[in-house]
């Protein structure tokens, strides 16, 4: 699945569709509740342990901003998956040494290569309850977008205080719709560097073609290196910097796992709307996914079309289009389930069973009811404009438009104080700002870019009147005479030859030029972001304004829920929100349709099988040849008779978890989390403890083909191997 | 696979792969030395009684000519499977009366209708070995051409003394390339009428995209009714005619088979090459299937292309588009499993291991290497025109041609005192001809007919000068003019312009004519056949020169192979010669790839997560809301807890297996052969226990949806349920 985290999630969360089996991402303060059940399952360390960041393991899981990883020695190397590092190959490839297409290696620290520009390593080190901070700070009469800025200030504001410890990124994440927030501060190791990828042929093999599928045989992992500074303190790339020393890291397991066992998985899933209300799954299946599917084949259709395999614009798009035909895929599978699943009859069930509940006692009426006919009649006026909000929202796939948009905002927002800037546009982002407006240069095309625009300007112009943005209409002609494609793009070509923002110095030029510099330019691109800005700010207000008022509605409704829960003995997990959680479960296989069944492990029989020796079954003849040999000794599944490849789990996951380590009982990484099965797609909205699968490199399939393939030998070295 | 024979394969054996397993497809004659496995297995009648052909279970079981099907009722209903029926069913279908779509019930007897011209059934009354009684006639002198018309001949004699009993086919069949031969005496019903089918979203579910697969939802089950005349022999149809009363037939069961029960079928498979040298399969695999597979993959392009779906053209070339579509999925398999398997390998190391064997002692060498060597350099030399022979044998899908020159042969035999004639244009075969002609009408449109010989003659023009037929380069001017698309076209338009033979009486008006008839026609198809006869008659002698070469060659060479196999202690059965055969094994899935196992049920839940409404995934509502419905009473299989649909077992079957009855133990009708899968697909070549596995319908789905959803309440009265 390439799990990083999908963009256009929506947030927080209605009725619960909570079943018993392993279905739960734990908060880590939750565990100790639940260490009767964990014992019984396998674990044989203190679940109190897993409870407290700052000890073994969890602190040697890690967060790289959108996937997981973690630490395996005790100089600052981490695992994490290929497609987690794909971009830091990517940045690093050319098409004369294609990194990609050949896997790397640094023999030695010196070789290690700079991970892509705002590549960093977050080290979770502290998780603090504010939610008391914040709530005794609004009043009721506070409402809507002065609600919504109020919350807004005072995170920010704990925010700040947090960052005063230099080297740390702090967060206030809000959970259950606002019914909690936790501060979260995590060290930032900014000198990030590529130690070690297979070939693509390993490390993506079966590519797109086996992307959410089983079975599966892909070996779906990299290392990096954290590195500090001299004083041990997080700094920017430099060659004085040393291997970072984690506070502890994780033992790799020779030994692996077997059908039934125990495990766990530690990360940071991205996004689940398990809480939706039925009517926002019903808009999300039948309106959302179904446009944003058919939007993301069409950009892959004019990519593919105007940058030819093969050529350096199509390595550009490389990752641009991974990312798209992933979530094409994902959505598809998503709605399939939807189609002929039971999950929007069940949500509806669910919410008549809560209603009801609510209902029977007039107390319990009076405190819930309002709410939730509130939430509802939100959740509706925010679908008002949702057509017109895809298409701008895809629209923002041109790039260089959305860089005039944001480098205009940024100039806006450095007239405020720091504290008073809009998230995302304060000095602490700065960094990421550059690093954005670098990398840039290696995965955008003008004559991509304007394809891309011209297509989404021609679906925006189909939208009836009332949708239509007159700002918009006018600086694109569209007020003055019908779209025509042809003239269009004569308009557009002007427009990109015009525009000097295609180069990466006159991109970075604009940082911190002032407003005024903005108004008077003559570039078409910047005169673009000063003709949008009061009406992108109209609709950012407006929708704050919902924020605030769902920001009442939600945590109630989600109060309802929970009691509703508590009522039928249930624990409740909140949804995922990118910040730790814990998930087990067993090691187990499952029946994908009438007839078959899915076992629990692959073996490498298997690659030879796939492998045609045409991406993406591409598999390096050099494994192959290992494979035929046969020599697995020491890696050998003993039920098996032969080294396997991939696994199967139960445990619960999502976007965000990829790179996760998969710990066994004892704590000790057994395999790496990558992708979930296209049967359990739906979990995000819904989990089906039948079909909910996710799939994990086995260790030992990852030790043998960096021994004895890849020559990693030194690397396993540096590990603590448990055989 | 729809199993009817393939026309294009070839006769006879070389080296065995045979292993143990369930592997073999028995002649009755051999049962009782396998009735100690037969035993244990889970045979619980006398394994001599399956030996018995004049008794129950085995005259139960008949022939329709290359389907096999069995008797059920004491009123001559026989079940064999839809696709075997299809041809009746089409025969009986109208654009405005679309059986093929709707199914099938006659309410009553009168309602039942005839099966297509042709139709028969065979009950095998007689098997006699005859080998004596030829090789007594053949002396060592006797070569090539000669001895094959001898033995030509000399079988011919055998079945025409045979055939004086009234109302029998005979034929004699040549066993391990003619070490033995049998003859086969079976009783021909004439009068066979079509009784029930269920509609195609039920009999062909999953269509072509499901044929050769598992999991597999298919109703491939239909009825047809014996009838002979009123004094019990049989009779040509006549409304007189009264239903046969079969000698015996199958109890049907309703408690069915579950996972590991033994099970036999009965039927008659077409043909195998088990035996085939390692040469000949290296040029099946590498030359006559890739290239067979091309052509059939465009004849299915140029139908589909010029009969537009839903016209009557269309349904008149349905039934030949499956048979194309069949096949070329099947040759895809073979080549497939070919490719990625070590079946050349094995074929290789076995045919060295019989050489050793033969060469290590001196008189065994004396013995059998010389005919090995000959064999081989009569393969080889076997092997010259393939090329060619292929395009102008799928020429002959033109079938306008093809028909013109069957019947110029037929007026050239007709010359010869009856017993002297070409096999296949005696007068026993008059009736076959004319039924023949007669189904033309139904498959054939002269446009269509036109384009196939259009494509076939382009690809004969590209062949070599010394591989070109001067007569037929005469004929369509390939001697003056290289090929040209359009003119050709041209050509041919004004030849299907100008030819009489389109028309059904034209046609049938031509049987009975002299050769001076012929040669006096103005008919260009008529001239066309008149201008090849020669050349055709060379090319038939040559080969019959082969074959009496061969019938010397391949006896010895399975002599060796039989006395190698003996001193293993392995018990050799026949390759498949379209006889009547026992094989038996076990209910049972199989591990198709790394990662997944297909279990040997599947279940009703599975039509309906398949079902689109679209063909093939067509289900009918009724059967859907059934399913829904839940009513599997008296139907259930306990382990499943609902009602199955197909099972597989490890069965040794081939084409012209499809129909046969598949019994438990105490030979009850348990399921209907109607399949293998595409992993086992190379098993005419080469059995592979772990991947070698039948399809059959299971009789509980059969009699659920006759009884719950067709209505066929009184077919199952008049049969005897096991319940």
């Amino acid at each position: 699945m390439k799990k990083t985290v999908m963009t256009a999630a929506v947030l927080a969360a209605l009725t619960s569709s909570l079943s018993f089996a392993d279905e739960g991402m734990w908060q880590p303060h939750q565990l100790p509740e639940l260490e009767s059940i964990l014992k019984a399952k396998g674990l044989s360390i203190d679940a109190k342990s897993i409870a407290r960041l700052t000890e073994f393991p969890m602190n040697a899981v890690i967060s790289l901003g959108g996937c997981t990883a973690s630490f395996v020695s005790a100089q600052g190397l981490a695992v994490t998956n290929h497609h987690c590092a794909y971009g830091s190959i990517q940045y690093n490839s050319t098409a004369k040494n294609n990194l990609l297409a050949n896997g790397f290696l640094a023999k030695k620290h010196s070789d290690e290569l700079p991970a892509a520009p705002g590549s960093r390593i977050y080290v979770t080190e502290e998780v603090k309850n504010v939610t008391a901070d914040i709530n005794q700070e609004l009043s009721a009469s506070l409402q809507g977008k002065a609600r919504f800025d109020k919350i807004d200030e005072l995170r920010k504001g704990i925010v700040a205080d947090c960052e005063q410890s230099k080297g740390y990124r702090c967060d206030v994440y809000s959970f259950h719709g606002g019914l909690e927030y936790y501060l979260i501060k995590q060290l930032e190791i900014k000198d990030v560097r590529l130690v070690h990828a297979p070939a693509s042929g390993v490390g993506k093999f079966g590519g797109d073609i086996d992307n959410w599928m089983w079975p599966r045989h892909t070996g779906d992992y990299s290392f990096y290196r954290a590195y500090v500074g001299p004083d041990g303190k997080p700094a920017e790339f430099d060659k004085a910097n040393k291997p970072f020393t984690p506070p502890s890291f994780l033992k790799v397991s020779a030994q692996g796992v077997k059908e039934n066992d125990f495990v766990m998985v530690i990360g940071y899933p991205g996004r689940t709307n398990r809480y939706n209300t039925a009517s926002e799954v019903r808009n999300q299946f039948t309106q959302q996914l179904p446009v944003s599917r058919d939007y993301r084949e069409q950009l892959i259709a004019l990519i593919q079309q105007h940058a030819p395999e093969g050529s350096e614009t199509r390595i550009k798009y490389e990752s641009t289009l991974a990312g798209l035909a992933n979530y094409a895929k994902n959505f598809t599978g998503m709605i399939q389930t939807y189609q002929s699943g039971t999950t929007q009859q069940r949500k509806d069930d669910a919410e008549k069973a809560l209603n009801a509940w609510i209902n029977a006692e007039p107390a319990r009426k009076a405190k819930y009811a309002p709410a939730l006919l509130e939430l509802e009649n939100l959740i509706k006026a925010g679908q008002t404009y949702q057509q017109r909000d895809l298409i701008l929202g895809y629209f923002a796939s041109a790039q260089l438009f959305n860089t005039a948009s944001r480098l205009y905002r940024w100039s806006h927002e450095q007239q405020k104080p720091d504290a008073e800037r809009e998230s995302g546009y304060q000095q602490r982002d700065a960094v990421r700002l550059e690093a954005g407006l670098k990398r840039l240069s290696r995965n955008f095309d003008p004559a991509i870019d304007l394809e891309i625009a011209l297509h989404f300007l021609g679906l925006y112009a189909q939208l009836p009147a009332e949708q239509r943005l007159p700002a918009f209409d006018a600086y694109f002609g569209l007020d003055k005479a019908a779209f025509d494609a042809k003239q269009m793009r004569e308009r557009l070509s002007k427009l990109y030859q015009a525009t000097s923002l295609a180069d990466e110095a006159s991109r970075l030029a604009w940082v911190g030029k002032s407003v005024a510099d903005f108004k008077a330019s003559k570039d078409p691109m910047i005169q673009y972001a000063v003709a949008m800005f009061d009406t992108e700010m109209q609709l950012e207000n407006a929708q704050k304004e919902r924020a605030g008022q769902l920001a009442v509605a939600r945590p109630k409704a989600m109060e309802a829920v929970i009691a509703y829960n508590k009522s039928l003995g249930k624990p409740v997990y909140a949804d995922a929100n990118s910040t730790l959680r814990v998930t087990y479960g067993t090691v187990q296989g499952y029946q994908p349709k009438d007839g078959v069944l899915y076992t629990p492990f692959t073996t490498v029989a298997g690659i030879s099988a796939k492998a045609t020796g045409v991406d993406p079954f591409d598999a390096p003849k050099a494994q192959l040849e290992a494979i035929a040999k046969g020599d697995f000794a020491g890696y050998t599944a003993k039920e098996l008779g032969t080294l396997p490849v991939n696994f199967l789990s139960n445990v619960d996951t999502t976007g965000g978890n990829s790179g996760s380590p998969t710990l066994n009982g004892k704590a000790e990484f057994v395999g790496l989390l990558f992708d979930g099965v296209i049967e359990g797609i739906i979990g995000n909205f819904d989990y089906d403890a039948a079909l909910n699968r996710s799939i994990h490199v086995d260790s030992r399939y990852m030790l043998w083909q960096m021994e004895k393939v890849d020559g990693a030998k030194h690397l396993l070295d540096e590990m603590t191997i448990v055989r």
